[in-house]
């Protein structure tokens, strides 16, 4: 009846296939390389790098199973109790050519301690780098259908935490329009693992329909030469993003992680300009103005 | 006889304008660009931003000049030990056109706290997108001299700190060929703080012929396809010290400093790929070869 770290872990590996060949269908070019690694520690993983399709610039969709002794960097926080860990989750991050084609980043991902302790994690949020704000409501409607089937306390808090957590604070911006982020996912007086794994499922398999839909729905729409540009100025601060904060990533720099699995989360090009005027009638302007937590994207 | 804060900022003052006006002089296009700043909680800066020269792609030469109650990020430290805290400094990041100048960057700086304690600290770095051999020895010869003037133990001492400095742990390479790195620098039983303070006036006006003489050797040197790429590649590099690992990159980011001169060291355009293929015989793999700690290029 209860969950087991080997079909989470076969649940996780079916993902990324599905997700991959979902991927390369709407790209219709984009092939998925694939480089299968082994952890000195334990444990290893399955980084499948696509670049160059006709959509996407460039993308990951990366699988790991790791598992030994529990890092002193994660024995500090109350959740990793154990002296041995396994975990295992799929990452994705997928940056798109055309400007009005969204960044889209999922990650789930699930804990289990020697001692026991075991949760599921993870998080998918959008980070267009011109918000439509139709696609927006729709992304987050769609979230919102996912976690409803599990308890309505879902969306509005994992929302939030998704608010919180991709924010960029140097910037007083969020990376995006945000999503849904949740951690810690235990057994609890309200729900099972396996209720946690159901949850988890889905947000997984929601993916490829949400995402390949924005694909298809903008993957023509023309774009200017100062529409790359705002593009490339968009994914300097995902860089930053990733680099400052983003907890997997600093936790895989940490620990002297597979720097290529870790940083494939990176643009092709990204690009700085010292204070690019920006005039708040524009669409980046507009766009800018709509980078803040707490926007009611599903009534909006 | 002792230095004073008003006479260490006029001289980062003056410092700022000579090099701007040298590297208009080298760049025979680009022209600084001058913003002034203020702290809210004390103080100002004043940065000078130069685009689309003939041979700098994007640089700063920021000068600061800061002051207040003592941030509590710093507190931690023993240095800083008194409630109220003054600091000004010069620093510099260049990043050049073509991939055969080498990227440069500069700082140097003095604080005083309201207890008396003050100190000096900087340090200067080259980051070749191709490690030429002769330009690092001459660069490091340059600076051998610069420290020698003031005592034999500068320049190797500052040499290692700058290796172990400038180094990206998660890529196991530093920077570039380092330089030298120094903090701390203290009126003690064999330095006064005026010569201490000369020292860093010597550092602080050898950057300019150091790297004017780079741009002259260097600008008009043929350059593919491939090795742009290359450079972009070697920025990401860049991008990645600084947002991840540069202690004043950091601290800005912490106590919500004027994030455009923060970053202004961020190039215009950088480049991630996923697990580039680099032969060890071709000039990117010498490179590669060459980005380690402890290369004795005085000797070389």
């Amino acid at each position: 009846m209860n969950i087991s770290k080997e079909k989470v872990t076969d649940f996780f590996k079916n993902l990324q296939k599905n997700i991959c060949n979902s991927l390369e269908k709407a790209d219709e070019k984009g092939k998925f390389a694939k480089e299968t690694w082994q952890r000195d520690e334990g444990g290893g993983g399955i980084t499948r790098v696509i670049k160059d399709g006709n959509v996407i610039e460039k993308g990951g969709v990366n699988f790991s199973e790791v598992y030994g002794k529990t890092p002193e960097v994660l024995k500090q926080k109350s959740e990793y109790t154990g002296d041995d860990f396994y975990a295992t989750g799929v990452s994705i991050v997928i940056h798109p050519k055309n400007p009005k084609v969204p960044i889209i980043h999922m990650n789930v991902r699930y804990f289990e301690m020697s001692d026991g302790n075991a949760w599921f994690g993870g998080g998918i949020d959008l980070t267009p780098h011109y918000v439509d704000t139709e696609d927006a409501v729709f992304f987050h409607q769609s979230l919102e259908k996912v976690c409803s089937q599990f308890h309505k306390s879902y969306y509005p808090k994992f929302k939030t935490w998704a608010d919180d957590y991709f924010y960029i604070p140097h910037r007083k911006e969020t990376r995006g329009v945000g999503g849904i982020f949740f951690d810690y996912l235990k057994a609890d007086e309200f729900f099972t693992l396996t209720q946690r794994f159901d949850f988890v499922k889905s947000v997984g398999e929601s993916f490829a329909p949400i995402y390949t839909k924005f694909i298809k729905k903008n993957k023509n729409l023309a774009f200017t030469e100062a529409e790359k540009r705002w593009q490339l100025l968009r994914r300097g601060r995902y860089v930053e993003f990733n680099l400052v904060y983003d907890r997997g990533t600093k936790f895989g720099l940490q620990t002297a992680g597979r720097i290529e699995s870790i940083l494939m989360s990176l643009p092709l090009y990204a690009s700085w300009e010292y204070s690019p005027k920006i005039s708040p009638e524009s669409p980046e302007g507009k766009t800018l103005s709509l980078l803040k937590k707490d926007i009611d994207w599903i009534n909006y």
